[in-house]
């Protein structure tokens, strides 16, 4: 197939991770165009067009993904299932599927990939342990999810939520580590895997990341990924975020079919980022089945913690990003900055360090 | 001093260092405006704001950059000498002095760093050895430049170039290695150096570079330097191209007074890229001394050989940069692609066949 060069990236969404899309995109030498509902986000002042549009406005949509060579999303949440374009990846019929946690996770018990016990919230009838109640759409970063460790939460909570039809609930893992990869497939169903990381989360949302990692039940588990991926005729990145229990067994606890916070490092740690590889995927461009970083890294995120202006101070280690978001406010994603050194705990030790500096 | 997430940095020049300096400004949260005489090149898509403008309009420039914090240049041919302005870094007085072989080699005579013996063209009235003919201004990437090798070419060159004082003559030097690196300064007098490169010319343009390299004397020339600047004021990055000769010595053949086609690997291979440096050093930022590379890189120029559109392959290892210029012409430097690894001359080897792989 051709190079991608003078292609145009059409992407759904005006947020961060559309940014840095469009940073890949054009280092790459391709056009952009972003669709969202306001100008307000950083992407679309970085990209070659913007089209300002509703998400629920599938007419327009339709008509503006049809002036791109391909179309991506930077979330889930954009529900485009009723429309029947070939250029959108992933599918609109995977985002639905996989957006939903419910239907998640009934993906992967089918091909057998290991997730923590669940079911209906409106199945759930006894307390027999501690649980987490997560909200089938739109949560994230913690938002949607409620853990529950008494009978007298359990009960508060069935008799207080109106739509339990909304949520899922699953088994409390008391987890060691928290571990993520993301790996991408293309149309020619060839595969690129990116490193594990080890996340540490502050608030119920990713803090940090660092790597590489690993684990031995990761290897076995990539057949029944690859085979779930083509069983969906999936197209695009998609990111793994996984419990490591102390007991040595590994739980997928979530999935997101997009690039992710937890793949950020990949920008300055491997030869092609994440979101190289998410759209060379799209593209069916042939990539590497692996990448390696040729030295260990870690990334911490830049969290507000207030609603005036945040004051910086340029990092004496590593790479900042800062995604000039219009308002800063409390627990808002604001930038990043990726450490690259000789081991990932030093690497952690100097991105933490870094993070300290700023006053947000 | 505050950091400069949400401040404004105006380019003048819409070429590929433009690009390159706009997608720098972007992650590190700055907001971009080019001006230039069209919106043909790359950078002016992938800014938040474009100015049409000619180049020789002052006026026009003035009251553009008052819209911007800060205001740099890709080119040093744009004469901004008449003008005023506080916020235009490498101030314009001294672009003027640089862009002007005469002025610029006069300059570094003046602080005893070493460069080839020359003179201007119009008083030089015998050939005694190879002469390099070079016009004083316009010049790049082998244009303007003339090697003059017998007293026959001498004499003809004399003879049929009727503006001799646009030319300034050298003695040719026979070079063991073509080297290079970068410095900045800031408006505090802090520098900030990076890696001396190796760099290997094809047509008398750069083809390649790789490093990081070693030479005994760049050390005892740096406080020559760091002087010259110093006296000049200069604010910004500046690169030096140098010849390595047989016999162990070291001359400044060319001063670039910007960001420079032989710090292109720096996006990957430092924490923080020339064009990085760059900005921070114009917006007062406490860089690093001296920047080190974890890894040795190379970086390959992808040059256009024909009018008709190029056909690329995406690199098996390594990163590549397309620039998205319109045309494709011989000559013309479209893209390049930068390799880390674990020597110089393997990261070279590997860019090399890369760009073989290309047909462009």
């Amino acid at each position: 197939m051709t190079f991608i060069n003078n292609k145009s990236l059409g992407i759904l969404g005006d947020g961060q991770l559309a940014q840095m899309l469009v940073a890949s995109a054009h280092k790459l030498g391709l056009k952009t165009s972003i669709y969202s509902e306001s100008k307000k986000g950083p992407a679309s002042n970085e990209a070659h067009h913007h089209q300002e549009g509703s998400f629920k406005d599938i007419k327009e949509i339709i008509s503006w993904a049809k002036t791109c060579d391909r179309v991506t999303f930077e979330s889930e949440f954009i529900d485009l299932s009723s429309c029947r374009l070939k250029n959108i990846f992933p599918q609109p019929k995977n985002m639905q599927i996989l957006r939903d946690r419910l239907s998640q996770k009934e993906s992967l018990l089918k091909f057998k990939i290991p997730t923590s016990p669940f079911k209906r919230a409106d199945q759930c009838s006894s307390f027999e342990g501690p649980l987490v109640f997560k909200k089938r759409l739109f949560g994230y970063d913690g938002y949607g999810t409620r853990i529950v460790k008494s009978q007298k939460d359990f009960k508060s909570f069935l008799e207080n939520e109106k739509n339990l039809g909304e949520w899922i609930v699953e088994d409390f893992i008391s987890f060691k580590r928290e571990l993520a990869f993301s790996i991408s497939r293309d149309t020619s169903n060839r595969f690129c895997l990116l490193p594990l990381v080890e996340s540490l989360q502050r608030d119920a949302k990713c803090f940090s990341v660092h790597g590489p990692e690993n684990n031995m039940l990761i290897k076995p588990l990539l057949p029944k990924i690859k085979k779930l991926l083509t069983s969906l005729d999936y197209i695009g990145i998609m990111a793994f975020e996984l419990f490591e229990t102390k007991d040595g067994k590994i739980y997928v606890n979530e999935v997101a079919p997009r690039v992710h916070n937890s793949a950020h490092y990949s920008i300055e740690a491997l030869s092609l980022s994440q979101f190289d590889v998410h759209i060379l995927s799209i593209f069916n461009q042939e990539l590497p089945r692996k990448i390696e970083p040729l030295n260990p890294f870690a990334m911490v995120n830049l969290i507000g913690t207030k609603k005036a202006k945040p004051f910086l101070t340029l990092p004496q280690k590593g790479s900042l990003h800062w995604y000039r978001k219009k308002q800063n406010r409390p627990g808002r994603k604001m930038g990043h900055i990726t450490v690259l050194d000789k081991t990932a705990e030093s690497a952690l030790k100097s991105a933490l360090k870094e993070e300290k500096r700023q006053n947000l």
